[in-house]
């Protein structure tokens, strides 16, 4: 396995399969296996079992499977084209309840039809299409937007400390968390990164691990909970966490663990840096407390990747998949429009402002 | 499997065998395996595997295991019987490097020869069966102790957490972490226990879990990346840990983890208690940068309990056993002579005058 992977993207659209494509990250490190999927059952599956994951792939598959929901339909009136539209959306939105990518990229997709309401069945399709496409192609350059402000924050021979996988692997290309780490290391930087595990399902282990070694970075693995250990040898310059949906107050939701991370990043006076497309800051919510925290099952726990039971029978299980980092802990957020700092109020109005504006070009 | 396993001590001597009596702790909670050990090779090698572990049980399993080295020994001179004798107990101490009780269960044997120079060989071996024996009982009762002056700073119905297991299966009886959640349980009192799972060899999935639920506690698990969540929902009223070597300013070496726990605990105003029998306690070194931290092979962190391969051929890892919890961290130190408060250097001059004091009783 070398630096091949990284050239495919983690979720596309096969236009002539009409099929979802995507790695199946659940196989990952150990076989790289590319699945090509049209039902929509298969790609609710793929997104509940996590064979797509990170905030920005799932919004991305989320925003292709739609549209593949939609040649399906055979209606011939705008109504009915839109209500089983509406239907299958719906569906896709029941996934996953955290990241607000997947909502976002399903309300993108949904504003197509509404905005386009009377028109034929036929048209709405090729529009879809093309809104997937553009969610797609936007994710790339999201990222590499990303990549290059958190550039700005680094130095060469940085070690920067990561939790799960903000990465390619979680986006189309690139990454967010990561997006840094991979344009240094194609400008022959490098940097010496340390990736916790990530349990219960190991992300950091068996993804991020994988996808630096393959881009030829410096990679250290470390247990959760060496992090604070690593940070008080004087090993890491800076955090570098992606984020699953932002609160307007800066209150991020990332994998469980971030939040604790974080913590210890504030004790050691190390920067603490979210990578949040502005697609993942949610204004609509003031808080933190307002985000919905998945619960997954606690075999997650108790089986150790399915292999073998763990933990006696008769132990209860709490299984928080995500968890919320305070706003005061987080040094900065890094969005494709420039760093936020705080008060974020003030600066996510800023970086909206810069985003909607007609200038508001990326760098 | 019931509470029939706490009615097993840990660790024995059987003297019907002339052997080591251990439950192989690598084996649970799957299996619960009895080892009767007599090979010096095989008790080093079940030190260095962790069929038994924590501080306590190491100690006893050290004199126990250099009582049945002198057993052995044929030599009819005194001089000749200590130099084996001692070559035996450096062998011993090579185990593992971390723990203090390993060593200081060594060196109170050996007082015991040096004690007692030009006696024979015979009576030595008595001395020595003895000092073993006392070594064990004594266990039993400065855990007991601990659980005492635990339960002081308990209230029916806490929520505790704790990390590695601390508990029985790493004394002789009771735990020190554990001892006062053993010794309410038996008073009829029900606490919320939550336990990390403590990667990467998951003592608290393995052991604690199922200690506890053997004791008929309510038990949860959680990986150790989700401390910081159980803290914030207002779960915990207190964690208790263990510790394998305390410096005499208090700084605390225990399973890696910890000190990021205590971090937490601090940020979320939780008290954090510290359970150290005084051979614990190493007056001898002045600050934690002066304890060896073990670094164990990277396949624990790779290889997930020897089942798969988690993580991709090339990533470093790395895995240091133990972590040191700075002493402003720790709330306060759980002795068998009571509790320590800081500051330490004051406190723990204290203790260790009640203990060699001719009054000095436990409770």
């Amino acid at each position: 396995m070398t630096e091949d992977i990284l050239s495919i993207d983690t979720v596309a659209l096969d236009e002539g399969k009409n099929a979802l494509k995507i790695i199946d990250q659940t196989k990952l490190p150990g076989k790289v296996e590319i699945l090509y999927l049209t039902r929509q059952e298969d790609i609710y599956d793929a997104i509940y079992h996590l064979k797509v994951r990170g905030a920005p792939a799932i919004g991305v598959a989320a925003a292709i499977g739609v549209y593949l929901a939609a040649l399906e339909i055979d209606e011939v009136s705008y109504d009915a084209f839109y209500s089983r539209f509406k239907k299958a959306k719906d569906y896709l939105a029941g996934a996953r309840p955290t990241a607000v990518n997947l909502f976002w990229a399903l309300d993108r997709m949904e504003k197509v039809v509404l905005d386009h309401s009377g028109e034929s069945p036929e048209k709405l399709k090729k529009l879809l299409h093309d809104e997937a496409v553009k969610i797609r192609d936007e994710d790339i350059q999201v990222c590499k937007s990303i990549g290059e402000y958190g550039l700005e924050l680094l130095n060469d021979g940085d070690g920067i400390l990561t939790h799960c996988n903000a990465g390619q692997l979680g986006t189309t290309r690139y990454g967010t968390a990561l997006a840094a780490i991979h344009l240094g290391r194609q400008r022959g930087m490098n940097f010496k990164v340390f990736c916790d595990e990530t349990r219960p399902l190991l992300q950091g282990a068996r993804l991020t691990a994988f996808e630096m070694v393959c881009a030829g970075v410096d990679t250290t693995l470390i247990c959760d909970n060496m992090a604070g250990m690593v940070m008080k040898n004087g090993w890491v310059k800076a955090c570098f966490v992606g984020s699953d949906r932002v609160a307007a107050n800066g209150d991020a939701a990332n994998k469980i663990g971030t939040s604790g991370l974080a913590i210890l990043a504030k004790h050691y006076n190390i920067p603490f840096y979210v990578c949040a497309p502005t697609s993942t800051i949610d204004m609509s919510i003031k808080h933190g407390d307002e985000i919905v925290i998945e619960e997954r099952m606690p075999e997650e726990v108790t089986e150790m990747w399915y292999n073998e039971r763990m933990a006696t029978a008769g132990v209860k299980v709490y299984n928080p998949a995500f968890d919320i980092t305070n706003h005061e802990l987080v040094t900065a957020f890094i969005t494709e429009y420039g760093i936020a700092r705080p008060l974020y109020s003030e600066s996510f109005r800023k970086i909206f402002e810069k985003k909607t504006s007609p200038a508001g070009a990326r760098p």
